[in-house]
Protein backbone atom coordinates (compact mmCIF):
# COMPACT_ATOMS: atom_id res chain seq x y z
CA UNK A 1 0.00 0.00 0.00
CA UNK A 2 1.17 3.50 -1.24
CA UNK A 3 0.43 6.47 1.15
CA UNK A 4 -0.29 9.39 -1.20
CA UNK A 5 -0.34 12.49 -0.09
CA UNK A 6 -1.36 15.39 -2.29
CA UNK A 7 -3.83 18.24 -4.04
CA UNK A 8 -5.05 19.11 -7.35
CA UNK A 9 -2.18 20.56 -9.06
CA UNK A 10 -0.02 19.68 -11.82
CA UNK A 11 2.71 18.59 -8.99
CA UNK A 12 -0.29 17.01 -7.05
CA UNK A 13 -1.54 14.55 -10.24
CA UNK A 14 1.50 13.18 -11.23
CA UNK A 15 1.73 10.52 -9.08
CA UNK A 16 -1.51 9.84 -9.35
CA UNK A 17 -0.95 9.22 -12.91
CA UNK A 18 1.81 7.08 -11.87
CA UNK A 19 -0.15 4.87 -9.50
CA UNK A 20 -2.90 4.26 -11.73
CA UNK A 21 -0.10 2.89 -14.66
CA UNK A 22 1.49 0.48 -12.30
CA UNK A 23 -1.57 -0.25 -10.29
CA UNK A 24 -0.09 -0.62 -6.93
CA UNK A 25 -2.87 0.26 -4.33
CA UNK A 26 -2.64 3.87 -2.85
CA UNK A 27 -4.70 5.36 -0.23
CA UNK A 28 -4.86 9.20 -0.83
CA UNK A 29 -4.35 12.03 1.68
CA UNK A 30 -5.61 15.18 1.16
CA UNK A 31 -3.19 18.09 1.94
CA UNK A 32 -5.18 21.68 1.62
CA UNK A 33 -2.33 24.05 0.75
CA UNK A 34 -4.66 26.33 0.90
CA UNK A 35 -5.52 26.32 4.89
CA UNK A 36 -1.30 25.68 4.78
CA UNK A 37 -1.57 21.95 5.76
CA UNK A 38 1.58 21.47 4.17
CA UNK A 39 3.62 23.17 7.14
CA UNK A 40 2.50 21.19 9.79
CA UNK A 41 5.01 19.27 11.80
CA UNK A 42 3.72 15.62 10.80
CA UNK A 43 3.80 16.76 6.98
CA UNK A 44 7.05 18.42 7.15
CA UNK A 45 8.21 15.11 8.66
CA UNK A 46 7.39 13.50 5.06
CA UNK A 47 8.28 16.34 3.12
CA UNK A 48 11.08 18.56 4.47
CA UNK A 49 10.15 21.39 1.90
CA UNK A 50 6.55 21.45 3.11
CA UNK A 51 5.71 21.06 -0.52
CA UNK A 52 3.04 18.19 -2.00
CA UNK A 53 3.08 15.87 -3.25
CA UNK A 54 4.62 12.76 -1.08
CA UNK A 55 4.54 9.11 -0.60
CA UNK A 56 4.94 6.64 1.99
CA UNK A 57 5.75 2.93 0.61
CA UNK A 58 3.93 1.50 3.60
CA UNK A 59 5.91 -1.96 2.29
CA UNK A 60 8.95 -0.84 2.60
CA UNK A 61 8.24 2.41 5.50
CA UNK A 62 10.44 4.69 3.13
CA UNK A 63 8.82 7.82 2.08
CA UNK A 64 9.65 9.87 -0.58
CA UNK A 65 9.14 14.11 -1.50
CA UNK A 66 9.51 15.55 -4.90
CA UNK A 67 6.95 14.38 -7.65
CA UNK A 68 10.32 13.42 -10.11
CA UNK A 69 11.78 11.21 -6.97
CA UNK A 70 8.45 9.90 -6.41
CA UNK A 71 8.25 8.83 -10.08
CA UNK A 72 11.49 7.84 -10.37
CA UNK A 73 10.98 5.28 -7.15
CA UNK A 74 7.38 4.40 -7.96
CA UNK A 75 9.26 3.29 -11.91
CA UNK A 76 12.30 1.75 -10.16
CA UNK A 77 9.83 -0.34 -7.67
CA UNK A 78 8.07 -2.06 -10.63
CA UNK A 79 10.33 -1.55 -13.08
CA UNK A 80 7.95 0.04 -15.46
CA UNK A 81 8.62 3.64 -17.61
CA UNK A 82 11.73 4.17 -16.79
CA UNK A 83 14.01 2.00 -18.89
CA UNK A 84 17.19 0.34 -17.40
CA UNK A 85 19.47 0.62 -20.94
CA UNK A 86 21.21 3.43 -20.30
CA UNK A 87 20.73 5.32 -23.54
CA UNK A 88 17.14 5.33 -23.00
CA UNK A 89 17.16 5.91 -19.35
CA UNK A 90 19.41 9.13 -19.83
CA UNK A 91 17.01 10.31 -22.54
CA UNK A 92 13.79 9.92 -19.76
CA UNK A 93 15.98 11.42 -17.65
CA UNK A 94 16.78 14.64 -19.37
CA UNK A 95 13.34 15.37 -20.19
CA UNK A 96 12.23 14.63 -16.83
CA UNK A 97 14.35 17.05 -15.39
CA UNK A 98 13.33 19.20 -18.36
CA UNK A 99 10.13 19.13 -16.37
CA UNK A 100 11.43 19.12 -12.55
CA UNK A 101 13.58 22.63 -13.81
CA UNK A 102 11.92 24.57 -16.30
CA UNK A 103 8.64 23.64 -17.38
CA UNK A 104 7.14 23.47 -13.36
CA UNK A 105 8.99 26.04 -11.66
CA UNK A 106 8.67 28.27 -14.99
CA UNK A 107 5.02 28.36 -15.51
CA UNK A 108 4.45 28.15 -12.01
CA UNK A 109 5.92 32.13 -11.43
CA UNK A 110 4.13 32.46 -14.75
CA UNK A 111 0.63 31.59 -13.17
CA UNK A 112 2.22 33.77 -10.29
CA UNK A 113 2.55 36.84 -11.57
CA UNK A 114 -0.62 36.55 -13.98
CA UNK A 115 -2.88 35.10 -11.18
CA UNK A 116 -1.61 35.87 -7.95
CA UNK A 117 0.53 38.56 -7.36
CA UNK A 118 -0.69 41.56 -5.44
CA UNK A 119 0.44 43.88 -8.40
CA UNK A 120 -0.10 43.16 -11.96
CA UNK A 121 3.79 43.71 -13.11
CA UNK A 122 3.97 43.67 -17.11
CA UNK A 123 8.16 42.79 -17.25
CA UNK A 124 7.57 39.70 -14.99
CA UNK A 125 4.14 38.66 -16.73
CA UNK A 126 6.20 39.09 -20.08
CA UNK A 127 9.05 37.19 -18.86
CA UNK A 128 7.56 34.01 -17.74
CA UNK A 129 5.55 33.94 -20.96
CA UNK A 130 8.11 34.02 -23.53
CA UNK A 131 9.94 31.44 -21.36
CA UNK A 132 6.87 29.45 -21.24
CA UNK A 133 6.27 29.90 -25.17
CA UNK A 134 9.91 28.90 -25.24
CA UNK A 135 10.10 25.95 -23.25
CA UNK A 136 6.90 24.66 -25.40
CA UNK A 137 8.94 25.09 -28.63
CA UNK A 138 11.60 23.05 -27.62
CA UNK A 139 8.87 20.42 -26.85
CA UNK A 140 6.99 20.79 -30.19
CA UNK A 141 10.69 20.31 -31.55
CA UNK A 142 11.11 17.17 -29.85
CA UNK A 143 7.54 15.90 -30.33
CA UNK A 144 7.94 16.41 -33.89
CA UNK A 145 11.04 13.75 -33.58
CA UNK A 146 9.08 11.19 -30.89
CA UNK A 147 5.80 9.57 -30.27
CA UNK A 148 6.42 10.56 -26.26
CA UNK A 149 9.08 12.67 -24.94
CA UNK A 150 11.33 10.15 -24.62
CA UNK A 151 10.61 8.16 -27.57
CA UNK A 152 8.57 5.33 -25.60
CA UNK A 153 6.02 6.55 -23.30
CA UNK A 154 7.76 7.15 -19.41
CA UNK A 155 7.60 9.28 -16.52
CA UNK A 156 9.03 12.11 -18.18
CA UNK A 157 5.20 12.13 -20.25
CA UNK A 158 3.32 11.84 -16.88
CA UNK A 159 5.61 15.13 -15.34
CA UNK A 160 5.25 16.92 -18.12
CA UNK A 161 1.34 16.01 -19.27
CA UNK A 162 -0.34 17.99 -15.95
CA UNK A 163 1.90 21.52 -16.40
CA UNK A 164 0.86 21.63 -20.45
CA UNK A 165 -3.00 20.70 -19.83
CA UNK A 166 -2.91 23.24 -16.90
CA UNK A 167 -1.38 25.59 -19.35
CA UNK A 168 -3.72 25.61 -21.87
CA UNK A 169 -6.42 26.55 -19.44
CA UNK A 170 -7.59 29.48 -17.37
CA UNK A 171 -4.25 29.39 -15.34
CA UNK A 172 -1.77 30.68 -18.05
CA UNK A 173 -4.16 30.37 -21.00
CA UNK A 174 -1.00 29.28 -23.48
CA UNK A 175 -1.93 29.07 -27.09
CA UNK A 176 -0.95 25.61 -28.50
CA UNK A 177 -1.77 26.66 -32.13
CA UNK A 178 1.84 26.49 -33.48
CA UNK A 179 2.33 23.37 -31.67
CA UNK A 180 0.58 20.78 -33.91
CA UNK A 181 2.89 17.84 -32.18
CA UNK A 182 2.28 18.74 -28.39
CA UNK A 183 -1.35 18.69 -29.57
CA UNK A 184 -1.56 15.42 -30.96
CA UNK A 185 0.92 14.07 -28.28
CA UNK A 186 -1.93 16.16 -25.91
CA UNK A 187 -4.53 13.93 -27.28
CA UNK A 188 -2.35 10.44 -26.89
CA UNK A 189 -1.90 10.96 -23.20
CA UNK A 190 -5.68 12.05 -22.90
CA UNK A 191 -6.86 8.59 -24.59
CA UNK A 192 -4.94 6.59 -21.46
CA UNK A 193 -7.09 5.50 -19.37
CA UNK A 194 -4.50 5.70 -16.29
CA UNK A 195 -4.04 9.79 -17.10
CA UNK A 196 -7.89 10.10 -17.24
CA UNK A 197 -8.33 8.57 -13.98
CA UNK A 198 -5.20 10.62 -12.30
CA UNK A 199 -6.11 13.61 -13.89
CA UNK A 200 -9.67 13.07 -11.82
CA UNK A 201 -8.29 13.26 -8.82
CA UNK A 202 -10.66 14.41 -6.10
CA UNK A 203 -13.62 13.41 -8.60
CA UNK A 204 -16.11 11.32 -6.94
CA UNK A 205 -14.84 7.69 -8.28
CA UNK A 206 -11.85 8.49 -5.94
CA UNK A 207 -13.83 8.21 -2.89
CA UNK A 208 -12.62 4.84 -2.07
CA UNK A 209 -9.23 5.68 -2.94
CA UNK A 210 -9.54 8.71 0.28
CA UNK A 211 -7.78 7.83 3.54
CA UNK A 212 -7.31 9.27 6.54
CA UNK A 213 -4.15 11.89 7.04
CA UNK A 214 -1.64 8.93 8.15
CA UNK B 1 36.54 9.37 -22.84
CA UNK B 2 33.56 12.39 -21.25
CA UNK B 3 33.10 15.48 -23.82
CA UNK B 4 31.90 18.19 -21.36
CA UNK B 5 29.92 21.27 -22.27
CA UNK B 6 29.69 23.81 -19.79
CA UNK B 7 30.49 27.22 -18.63
CA UNK B 8 31.55 28.80 -15.58
CA UNK B 9 27.71 29.10 -13.73
CA UNK B 10 26.45 26.63 -11.05
CA UNK B 11 24.96 24.54 -13.28
CA UNK B 12 27.79 24.22 -15.45
CA UNK B 13 30.57 23.35 -12.55
CA UNK B 14 28.13 20.31 -10.97
CA UNK B 15 28.99 17.78 -13.79
CA UNK B 16 32.93 19.26 -13.02
CA UNK B 17 32.87 18.50 -9.69
CA UNK B 18 31.29 15.03 -10.40
CA UNK B 19 33.87 14.34 -13.05
CA UNK B 20 36.84 14.75 -10.04
CA UNK B 21 35.07 12.75 -7.93
CA UNK B 22 34.95 9.92 -9.96
CA UNK B 23 38.00 10.22 -11.81
CA UNK B 24 36.57 9.47 -15.33
CA UNK B 25 39.28 11.15 -17.78
CA UNK B 26 37.42 13.87 -19.50
CA UNK B 27 37.48 16.95 -22.06
CA UNK B 28 36.35 20.53 -21.62
CA UNK B 29 34.07 22.43 -24.31
CA UNK B 30 33.50 26.29 -23.03
CA UNK B 31 30.11 27.24 -24.49
CA UNK B 32 29.90 30.79 -24.24
CA UNK B 33 26.33 31.75 -23.22
CA UNK B 34 27.02 35.42 -23.08
CA UNK B 35 27.65 34.99 -26.90
CA UNK B 36 24.58 32.72 -27.34
CA UNK B 37 26.85 29.51 -28.31
CA UNK B 38 24.19 27.58 -26.60
CA UNK B 39 22.21 27.91 -29.50
CA UNK B 40 23.71 27.00 -31.81
CA UNK B 41 22.23 24.07 -34.31
CA UNK B 42 25.56 21.65 -33.26
CA UNK B 43 24.65 22.28 -29.42
CA UNK B 44 21.03 22.20 -29.87
CA UNK B 45 21.76 18.32 -31.07
CA UNK B 46 23.33 17.90 -27.90
CA UNK B 47 21.06 19.68 -25.54
CA UNK B 48 17.04 20.25 -26.87
CA UNK B 49 17.05 23.06 -24.33
CA UNK B 50 19.88 25.11 -25.50
CA UNK B 51 21.21 25.31 -21.38
CA UNK B 52 24.69 24.35 -20.10
CA UNK B 53 25.99 21.31 -19.27
CA UNK B 54 25.71 18.74 -21.44
CA UNK B 55 27.69 15.75 -21.57
CA UNK B 56 28.45 12.95 -24.49
CA UNK B 57 29.87 9.61 -23.52
CA UNK B 58 32.61 8.52 -26.31
CA UNK B 59 32.36 5.08 -25.14
CA UNK B 60 28.93 4.76 -25.10
CA UNK B 61 27.81 7.41 -27.80
CA UNK B 62 25.13 8.67 -25.04
CA UNK B 63 24.35 12.29 -24.88
CA UNK B 64 23.01 13.68 -22.09
CA UNK B 65 21.17 16.96 -21.38
CA UNK B 66 20.11 18.68 -17.75
CA UNK B 67 22.91 18.57 -15.43
CA UNK B 68 20.90 16.28 -13.03
CA UNK B 69 20.28 13.79 -15.70
CA UNK B 70 24.22 14.18 -15.93
CA UNK B 71 25.05 13.58 -12.14
CA UNK B 72 22.59 10.42 -12.27
CA UNK B 73 23.84 9.00 -15.62
CA UNK B 74 28.07 9.47 -14.04
CA UNK B 75 26.64 7.73 -10.67
CA UNK B 76 25.16 4.74 -12.42
CA UNK B 77 28.01 4.48 -14.79
CA UNK B 78 30.41 4.21 -12.05
CA UNK B 79 28.37 3.06 -9.28
CA UNK B 80 29.09 6.11 -7.42
CA UNK B 81 27.77 8.84 -4.92
CA UNK B 82 24.17 7.21 -5.32
CA UNK B 83 23.24 4.40 -3.15
CA UNK B 84 21.43 1.45 -4.99
CA UNK B 85 19.58 0.59 -1.83
CA UNK B 86 16.49 1.95 -2.17
CA UNK B 87 15.44 4.44 1.39
CA UNK B 88 18.95 5.69 0.92
CA UNK B 89 18.49 6.38 -3.14
CA UNK B 90 14.93 8.00 -2.42
CA UNK B 91 16.71 10.61 0.54
CA UNK B 92 19.06 11.34 -2.06
CA UNK B 93 16.99 11.79 -5.08
CA UNK B 94 14.44 14.07 -3.17
CA UNK B 95 17.14 16.13 -2.43
CA UNK B 96 18.72 16.01 -5.97
CA UNK B 97 15.16 17.06 -6.96
CA UNK B 98 15.02 19.97 -4.15
CA UNK B 99 18.15 21.76 -5.63
CA UNK B 100 17.10 20.63 -9.58
CA UNK B 101 13.15 21.98 -8.90
CA UNK B 102 13.84 25.03 -6.30
CA UNK B 103 17.28 26.24 -5.70
CA UNK B 104 18.18 26.62 -8.87
CA UNK B 105 15.26 27.96 -10.56
CA UNK B 106 14.72 30.44 -7.67
CA UNK B 107 18.07 31.26 -6.82
CA UNK B 108 17.96 32.15 -10.91
CA UNK B 109 15.20 34.20 -10.37
CA UNK B 110 16.56 36.09 -7.87
CA UNK B 111 19.98 37.01 -9.34
CA UNK B 112 17.95 38.23 -12.29
CA UNK B 113 15.63 40.24 -10.68
CA UNK B 114 18.32 41.34 -8.58
CA UNK B 115 20.90 41.59 -10.74
CA UNK B 116 19.95 41.91 -14.75
CA UNK B 117 16.39 42.76 -15.22
CA UNK B 118 16.21 46.65 -16.65
CA UNK B 119 13.74 47.51 -14.05
CA UNK B 120 14.29 46.91 -10.46
CA UNK B 121 11.07 45.46 -9.44
CA UNK B 122 10.77 45.74 -5.52
CA UNK B 123 7.59 42.91 -5.08
CA UNK B 124 10.03 40.66 -7.42
CA UNK B 125 13.12 40.90 -5.68
CA UNK B 126 11.67 40.52 -2.54
CA UNK B 127 9.44 37.59 -3.55
CA UNK B 128 12.34 35.74 -4.75
CA UNK B 129 14.82 36.67 -1.65
CA UNK B 130 12.16 35.43 0.56
CA UNK B 131 12.37 32.34 -0.93
CA UNK B 132 16.01 31.53 -1.32
CA UNK B 133 15.89 32.20 2.64
CA UNK B 134 13.26 29.95 3.03
CA UNK B 135 15.33 27.21 0.94
CA UNK B 136 17.96 28.02 2.88
CA UNK B 137 16.17 27.12 6.05
CA UNK B 138 15.16 24.02 4.73
CA UNK B 139 18.78 23.06 4.19
CA UNK B 140 19.79 24.27 7.58
CA UNK B 141 16.93 22.10 8.95
CA UNK B 142 18.21 18.91 7.64
CA UNK B 143 21.65 19.46 7.79
CA UNK B 144 21.13 19.94 11.60
CA UNK B 145 20.65 16.15 11.60
CA UNK B 146 22.81 14.80 8.72
CA UNK B 147 26.69 15.65 7.63
CA UNK B 148 25.71 15.41 4.11
CA UNK B 149 22.53 16.79 2.44
CA UNK B 150 21.03 12.89 1.85
CA UNK B 151 23.16 11.15 4.88
CA UNK B 152 26.51 10.08 2.81
CA UNK B 153 27.94 12.20 0.71
CA UNK B 154 25.98 12.48 -2.66
CA UNK B 155 25.12 13.87 -6.28
CA UNK B 156 22.79 15.90 -4.02
CA UNK B 157 25.31 17.81 -1.91
CA UNK B 158 27.20 18.24 -5.60
CA UNK B 159 24.07 19.90 -7.35
CA UNK B 160 23.08 22.38 -4.35
CA UNK B 161 27.27 23.10 -3.33
CA UNK B 162 27.45 25.58 -6.21
CA UNK B 163 24.62 27.40 -5.90
CA UNK B 164 24.85 28.12 -2.22
CA UNK B 165 28.77 28.99 -2.98
CA UNK B 166 27.49 31.92 -5.73
CA UNK B 167 24.44 33.03 -3.42
CA UNK B 168 26.51 34.13 -0.90
CA UNK B 169 28.77 36.32 -3.17
CA UNK B 170 28.07 39.21 -5.19
CA UNK B 171 25.56 37.27 -7.09
CA UNK B 172 22.94 37.40 -4.29
CA UNK B 173 24.96 38.37 -1.15
CA UNK B 174 22.40 35.88 1.01
CA UNK B 175 23.71 35.52 4.96
CA UNK B 176 24.48 32.11 6.61
CA UNK B 177 24.45 33.89 9.55
CA UNK B 178 21.36 31.87 10.56
CA UNK B 179 22.43 28.62 9.31
CA UNK B 180 25.11 27.51 11.17
CA UNK B 181 25.18 24.05 9.64
CA UNK B 182 24.93 25.11 6.14
CA UNK B 183 28.43 26.70 7.14
CA UNK B 184 29.74 23.52 8.85
CA UNK B 185 28.65 21.87 5.38
CA UNK B 186 29.94 24.44 3.29
CA UNK B 187 33.59 24.41 4.93
CA UNK B 188 33.43 19.99 4.41
CA UNK B 189 32.82 20.51 1.03
CA UNK B 190 35.15 22.81 0.43
CA UNK B 191 37.86 20.36 1.81
CA UNK B 192 37.20 17.95 -0.43
CA UNK B 193 39.60 18.56 -3.67
CA UNK B 194 37.48 17.31 -6.14
CA UNK B 195 34.76 19.80 -4.97
CA UNK B 196 38.21 22.45 -4.89
CA UNK B 197 39.08 21.54 -8.81
CA UNK B 198 35.53 21.56 -9.82
CA UNK B 199 34.58 24.82 -9.04
CA UNK B 200 38.15 26.17 -10.35
CA UNK B 201 36.52 25.12 -13.72
CA UNK B 202 38.30 27.66 -16.58
CA UNK B 203 41.70 28.70 -14.39
CA UNK B 204 44.62 27.79 -15.54
CA UNK B 205 44.96 24.26 -14.38
CA UNK B 206 41.88 23.19 -16.32
CA UNK B 207 44.14 23.72 -19.44
CA UNK B 208 45.18 20.47 -19.94
CA UNK B 209 41.64 19.82 -20.09
CA UNK B 210 40.07 21.66 -22.67
CA UNK B 211 39.13 20.34 -26.12
CA UNK B 212 38.06 22.04 -29.34
CA UNK B 213 34.18 21.58 -29.84
CA UNK B 214 32.81 18.08 -30.81
N1 LIG C 1 9.42 20.50 -7.06
C1 LIG C 1 8.27 20.14 -6.28
C2 LIG C 1 7.23 21.23 -6.36
C3 LIG C 1 6.04 20.93 -5.53
C4 LIG C 1 5.10 22.13 -5.44
O1 LIG C 1 5.45 23.24 -5.84
N2 LIG C 1 3.89 21.88 -4.90
C5 LIG C 1 2.93 22.95 -4.73
C6 LIG C 1 1.59 22.59 -5.36
S1 LIG C 1 1.74 22.27 -7.11
C7 LIG C 1 2.73 23.19 -3.24
O2 LIG C 1 2.77 22.28 -2.44
N3 LIG C 1 2.50 24.46 -2.85
C8 LIG C 1 2.24 24.83 -1.51
C9 LIG C 1 3.28 25.78 -0.95
O3 LIG C 1 4.18 26.17 -1.72
O4 LIG C 1 3.20 26.15 0.21
C10 LIG C 1 7.72 18.81 -6.79
O5 LIG C 1 7.78 18.61 -8.02
O6 LIG C 1 7.24 17.99 -5.99
N1 LIG D 1 17.91 22.78 -15.39
C1 LIG D 1 19.09 23.05 -16.18
C2 LIG D 1 19.44 24.51 -16.11
C3 LIG D 1 20.63 24.87 -16.95
C4 LIG D 1 20.83 26.37 -17.03
O1 LIG D 1 19.97 27.16 -16.63
N2 LIG D 1 22.00 26.77 -17.56
C5 LIG D 1 22.29 28.17 -17.74
C6 LIG D 1 23.63 28.53 -17.12
S1 LIG D 1 23.66 28.19 -15.35
C7 LIG D 1 22.34 28.49 -19.23
O2 LIG D 1 22.76 27.68 -20.04
N3 LIG D 1 21.90 29.69 -19.61
C8 LIG D 1 21.92 30.15 -20.97
C9 LIG D 1 20.56 30.44 -21.49
O3 LIG D 1 19.57 30.31 -20.74
O4 LIG D 1 20.44 30.79 -22.68
C10 LIG D 1 20.23 22.19 -15.66
O5 LIG D 1 20.28 21.98 -14.45
O6 LIG D 1 21.05 21.71 -16.47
Amino acid sequence: MIDFYTAGTPNGYKPAIMLEEIGLPYSIHKIDIGKGEQFSPEYVEINPNSKIPAIIDRETGISIFESGAVLIYLAEKTGKLLPTEPAERARVMGWLMFQMASVGPMFGQFGHFRNAAPEKLPYAIERYQKEATRLLKVLEHQLAKTTYMAGDYSIADIATYPWVFGATGPYLEVSLDDCPNVQRWMEVMQARPAVKTGMSLFSPEFDSKLGAIA
